[in-house]
């Protein structure tokens, strides 16, 4: 079988100073990491949402959603979400969440103020120093991909492939985070500072986005039959800690991330027979693996 | 049921001076356009590829990839592609079809020089005035999103969501169009300039991109029982008349797409509390719809 186009990143060449270095698989970089570029998942910040082909592990981002992320926590823990459903599949967008029709919150509120945006503060930010369609400043903040206006001092999240954001009604604080959705698709950044982003799903992109579309207006099934069940939502930390999957994400504030950025900018892979020397935010690998 | 989040588009305001001017639809914008900025699909240049699920239709894109395009043309009339498969699915990169192993061809070539750009000529090109990431202009030329070079005097087609291309190995010459791919993900701008591109997915996509992803290296399937089949491929031009379907595009070169993308530009539908005031080339809807 002919290898034909590139994987996303199977080869980087070393680093090192060495001008005859050889290639260095994307695995190896990672392998060969030091083990405090890395960090585990934090338990009471991963959400465990289990479908019937699968677990979806969501990280969450109380850094930039502090009452959405508590509100999600407290929803969870409640049983709001138990037998939920995947209600919504749009094309090249989104994959969208919510309980059973009219079911009652018995625990958090069922709406919020937004928090599409916040001031900047001490959170880490590795700046891109890549030129950005929608945003003055991007970045990575926490292992989430960020955004950054200087000059106003305010800072998002950005809707890269696989982010989890607050669906809302016309009112910006109508969200709350009752209904979620995850991006499936180029990434919608037109919706940046429109949604409150609340998480990324690090494991288990795949059993949603390759959900059969809804054939509704906007993605809907128009049959709930079409609905994928949603068996449980659970926060790692209400998992017997051996029964927890044990996830380490790179930390994008490390040397090895850096690293991989530039290996991302500059591809030395003999594939390649041309490099842009520039990489967009959203097009950034963030490594997650099984703890060592 | 909550709208929670906006459609890729569903409202837009009317370009006419009133600023009361009530919310007008996409749908509405394309329905109340002139018919003549709409173009039929080219049957010569328009593709069916028939899955077990449906049909996908490809057009061509013979002023970027002549070579290519004719000899996908000859391929697919020499029955190339009967019983062919998709091999190939990565999760946010590229679903990849091909012949059977060994199958020897008996019209056109097996490989051809590289098509990656070519030169800056009289190709209509409505030129985006955004940023861009990976290239110093882009733009829409044909129905197609494209990028150009104008100190280098070159132009390209750019790696969006359906954009089709010709996988090739580690020589720059050694695609030419047996195997095949379509992107489902965020776009891989870093391919640009790298594979050849030969054309874009105009109906069909969510068939492609729902698939299940190959559990094997770079989203292979590892079982062959696994593959989907691809019952036929023909040209539109090859079926006869009464059976083709009856597709027309927006023209990029039109009034209509130039209200389309200032609409994605600034939003002005009530949901959006914010406007980047900015699209992304990636991001600019290229609408395709039965013929009136």
């Amino acid at each position: 079988m002919k290898r034909l186009i590139a994987a996303a990143g199977l080869l980087i060449f070393t680093l090192a100073a060495s001008a005859s270095a050889a290639p260095l698989s994307l695995g190896d970089l990672l392998t060969r990491s030091p083990a405090a570029d890395w960090r585990p998942l934090d338990p009471e910040n991963t959400v465990y949402m289990d479908l019937p082909s699968g677990r979806v592990v969501i990280e969450l981002a109380p850094a930039f959603a502090p009452n959405h992320v508590a509100n999600i926590k407290a929803l969870i823990r409640s049983g709001y979400f138990d037998d939920s459903a995947i209600v919504r599949v749009q094309d090249n967008y989104v994959a969208q969440w919510s309980a059973p029709e009219g079911r009652r919150i018995t625990a958090g509120h069922d709406t919020l103020k937004a928090e599409f945006d916040r001031p900047i503060g001490r959170e880490p930010f590795a700046r891109l120093a890549d030129p950005d369609t929608y945003a003055p400043v991007v970045g990575f903040s926490g292992g989430f991909p960020a955004a950054r206006d200087p000059r106003r001092r305010r800072t998002w999240l950005t809707h890269c492939y696989g982010m989890v954001g607050a669906g809302r009604d016309d009112s910006a604080d109508s969200g709350g985070g009752k209904e979620l959705y995850a991006v499936i698709g180029q990434s919608p950044r037109n919706l940046d500072r429109n949604v409150t982003l609340v998480g990324r799903v690090v494991q288990g992109m795949e059993l949603l986005s390759s959900l059969r579309r809804g054939p509704g207006e906007m993605g809907f099934y128009t049959n709930p039959a079409d609905h994928t069940a949603i068996r449980r939502v659970r926060l790692a930390a209400d998992v017997p800690a051996a029964d927890r999957l044990p996830l380490e994400a790179l930390r994008t504030d490390s040397a090895t991330f850096k690293a991989l950025v530039q290996s991302r900018r500059f591809r030395k892979e003999g594939w390649y027979k041309y490099s842009p020397g520039r990489i967009g935010v959203c097009n950034v690998p963030l490594p997650v693996r099984a703890a060592h």
